[in-house]
């Protein structure tokens, strides 16, 4: 990757400790957030933090091959863990928007556009989509359709889009 | 973490081959996005593809410890080897937005919401505040302020908002 306008390729060095850990995105209800989420895509929960005074609660998932590995002491601990992570996804829950119909939130796919999507790779799409429809979870884009025909888009229950690959 | 609404803590197996790969973002030029994700943040590139005939770029950015790892011998490889990661950043560059003054794209914190931040975390983030205010990188919200006072936000070149926390 040479001669790329802009990039540098020998960053300070301190900057190699540096985590890109997570990315956060709002959600109406995290009931059914959760559900997709953890159920759909198999994430598991690392922490809840509320924020009463705030009126607001956010919940740290992430991909996790071994359950033990996840600190049960205390939040401390699982805080720490979390933080050493890459590959979190932060759903901020602000307290109230379960009770509205449709979702509050934008997807950023239509005007003003700015983010697009999260995505998850998978060892096999074909299976993945099939596993995807069978639960009868909303597509955005299936497996064979538009341009690139081996991507699909789904919906998570904000309407944010999850790119699905083969990884 | 039982008994939290819409949480499954028994996923389907299939799940825990699924990796959460990327988070993609429109930046305006990516001669500038390039240059804060990989001087100010020490992100690695791992893949540029270029779309002529639609008119846009991907770049694929993660922290990578050893650049050894990265394959070099061909695209093919260093797609596997991408969709294989987590915590990965993939900016989209639509062509022409660079000759524009501001930024087209929308952060997600004022009207409407919905994305909120990625987020890094460091191993000392006075140092790490330290040098970003040195590199001149603009603050949403300086370590100290605010109701959160341990954590940070700065801003890219959309003015996406990075969080910075401590791990």
């Amino acid at each position: 990757m040479e001669n790329i306008k802009g990039l540098c390729t020998n960053p300070d060095p301190v900057t190699q400790k540096y985590v890109f850990n997570h990315t956060m995105l709002r959600v109406r209800d995290p009931e059914v957030s959760l559900d997709f989420y953890s159920r759909i895509l198999g994430m598991k929960l690392l922490r809840k933090i509320d924020f009463n005074e705030w009126k607001f609660s956010l919940y740290f998932l992430a991909m996790i091959e071994n359950e033990s590995q996840i600190p049960t002491d205390n939040d401390k601990s699982r805080a720490r863990f979390t933080a050493g992570l890459s590959g979190v996804l932060e759903l901020t829950h602000n307290h109230g928007t379960e009770l509205e119909e449709k979702t509050p939130y934008h997807n950023g796919n239509t005007e003003p556009r700015g983010f697009g999507h999260i995505c998850f790779s998978v060892p096999d799409i074909k299976a993945a989509c099939a596993r995807f429809e069978a639960l009868g979870v909303p597509f955005q884009k299936k497996l064979g359709e538009g341009g690139m025909k081996d991507i699909a888009f789904i919906k998570d229950p904000d309407n944010y889009w999850v790119e699905i690959i083969e990884a």
